[in-house]
């Protein structure tokens, strides 16, 4: 009798969203007229930019014709997208990563979701809180979270970023193997610094721990002291598994392209006496169970890095930026504290007179017919703030922050 | 400590692919003149048809356009795509099977190795004996497969298809959990018959199987009793998931777009008395670890179903027929016999003369500087039988087929 994996049984709905659109829902019913503001978006909302449209036309002209179509390619990616990250992403910030250390693939949600079936199911994971739900729910899914008691999973590690600690965990009590780490951070919208970084790798090379570090928000890292990967620390490559995606960087989220590195030095037990090398586990994975990333996708990757496409790309960065700075403003107008914004585009909005997360939503639903999300959504040390985020087109940030003017607290 | 998943230590490392290459590349050494063909290629080497690269085209327009561009979208696929499936595939061959139980991805590949996570660990699983390897690695990986004996895994059940059985598998002795079948069959190029599908349907449900069916091949199908989908046998809704690609249908193994139909009534047991729908899993799979197969890909999915594309597309699946209608007569003059070829691009060749399969590949290759894959490669059953393609082009064809009536067994 064909049953069923009990872990899968266990995952919690997330009632996030949907409580968002049946808020939502009501509240334009009540008020046909208004017209509702999402800048809780986590969408881009800008084309393509130039540089990747025609390098998507030239893909696809050399996929009709029999002498430049290209089948099957390698799962791994093709060497010139592989190389280009290498040079561009890395060699040229002085880092040693070399091409057949990068992986691409369809997306950063799908590498950071399968990664974890590289390591033992009775592993103890370690994630920030709040959090991207992936890292959750993957381990979920596998069996390495436990029972779920008062919005914790009794078997994970959970590292607070609060307020109190300026959003930089501390070292929990148990020893986790894995820890998950994003930065520039969703939701906080706040990045590690070179010290704080610094010690987790320390951290992880004296405990034996892999670090599985998301770095999807780098392009937005503004301040000049801020590490944009990982392997700026020392010792990184040794303990530490980067995550990047061309989503945010480059509108890439209706394209779907991504990459993942994994060097050579970043190894696990095998229970033997034995390690094992995580890069050949990573690429059995891949070869077995992924076919690669569409060739044209990975043209229009490569064209990121043209000249005209990094200048073409980094304007949608700058105008997002340009977006959340003027809301930062506004927000402060109002006399709220903000985090973030600077390094990310997030923006995490501390509730004024201790309002919850949701009762914070209600209130700037009522008044100024705009959404942001709760950040209790995000996990318990979420509570108390609410994500905003500047993927908004300039035409509604202008109109949110018009009415974002009116609003008294 | 982090320490690795064990089980995937555990996979063989399959040396059919890498001592095909090194004898290829030791041939073209000892004779530089001479061009070596290769009737094994398991990829499509015709390019997209036009109706694919117009619809690409006007996507990759649309996605420059900040009124048209598409970001993230739904990670089931989008309705559009679901619903000309539905409807062409299904509903215009009186088939049940709505858009909503319809799940587009980026491959076959993707979804055959993923799909295991749903069942519980202990699962017993079966294959068919040749066998595609995903089937068998994504359950070695998942801890499924117990030891490695005499080139068989210890807790996997294997279904010989056989010249004896006409390579339509009997019911096993043990009886499984979840049973993969191919259909029309990788490697052997033959298909079940409606009546060996029914008594592989019904054996499922009065067992309490799921039966995982991959029919990637179904365009390629000719004879008139051949069902293209499980859907056509009674009862299959119950208890059987279908796995469709539009990698070999419509030349789209460099494009990347398959679908899985996970119908509602398809349940497995939760351990706690209850039964759960397969398709709630899949789903929260889905939109757990995958974010959606690229809007451009799915628009140039759709394309295949309008009347050119249709024609088209079929255009090239009839000249892939006519290549193995002349690679069968070219066999079958030099005396051998050869299986498969009418209701799938897979040529299934008794070697001559009681040689194993590897004997034959060198005498091809040494005779008539032809390549093909030996049996043996794909399990135990294959033994005694080399696998041709008709994916090669016309004129290596034609080379290839002139090159056989030199050969004298």
């Amino acid at each position: 009798m064909a049953s069923v994996n009990r872990h899968f049984l266990e995952l919690q709905r997330t009632y996030l969203f949907t409580e968002i659109a049946r808020k939502v829902k009501a509240y334009q019913k009540a008020n046909p007229g208004r017209r509702v503001i999402s800048l809780g978006i986590g969408d881009v909302t800008r084309p393509l930019v130039p540089a990747v449209i025609a390098a998507l036309h030239k893909a696809v002209e050399e996929m009709g014709h029999a002498a430049t179509f290209h089948g099957y390619g390698p799962e791994q990616g093709y060497p010139f997208l592989r190389e280009a990250i290498a040079a561009y992403d890395y060699t040229a910030h002085g880092l040693d990563v070399s091409s057949d250390e990068i992986f691409i693939s369809d997306g950063a949600k799908s590498d950071l979701g399968n990664f974890q079936e590289l390591f033992s199911q009775d592993s103890v994971v370690a994630v920030m809180d709040p959090v991207y739900p992936v890292y959750v729910d993957s381990n979920v899914m596998a069996g390495r979270a436990g029972e779920y008691q008062n919005a914790r999973w009794q078997r994970l590690v959970y590292l607070p970023c609060t307020r109190e600690n300026a959003f930089v965990p501390d070292f929990p009590e148990t020893r986790p193997d894995i820890i998950y780490i994003c930065s520039p951070n969703n939701p906080t919208g706040m990045a590690l610094s070179r010290h704080a970084l610094q010690e987790w790798v320390d951290y992880a090379r004296h405990h034996g721990c892999v670090i599985l570090y998301d770095s999807a928000y780098e392009a937005f890292i503004t301040d000049q002291g801020i590490p944009h990967s990982i392997y700026e620390i020392e010792g990184a490559r040794e303990v530490a598994v980067e995550f990047r995606s061309f989503s945010k960087t480059a509108g890439f989220t209706g394209l779907r392209c991504a990459y993942t590195v994994v060097p050579r030095d970043v190894t696990a037990v095998d229970g033997k006496g034995g390690r094992v090398p995580l890069r050949e586990l990573w690429n059995r994975r891949q070869t077995t169970k992924y076919n690669g990333c569409p060739y044209i996708v990975q043209r229009a990757a490569e064209s990121v890095y043209t000249p005209e496409g990094r200048v073409q790309v980094m304007a949608d960065v700058e105008a997002c930026h340009e977006n959340a700075r003027r809301i930062v403003d506004a927000l402060q107008q109002m006399g709220l504290t903000v985090f973030g914004g600077v390094n990310a585009p997030y923006l995490w909005v501390a509730t004024p007179h201790g309002m919850t997360s949701w009762e914070f939503f209600d209130l700037l639903l009522a008044r100024a017919a705009l959404v942001c999300t709760p950040g209790a959504g995000f996990g318990v040390a979420g509570e108390g703030f609410v994500r905003l985020t500047a993927f908004g087109t300039p035409d509604d940030t202008e109109e949110a922050l018009q009415r974002l003017a009116t609003v008294t607290l």
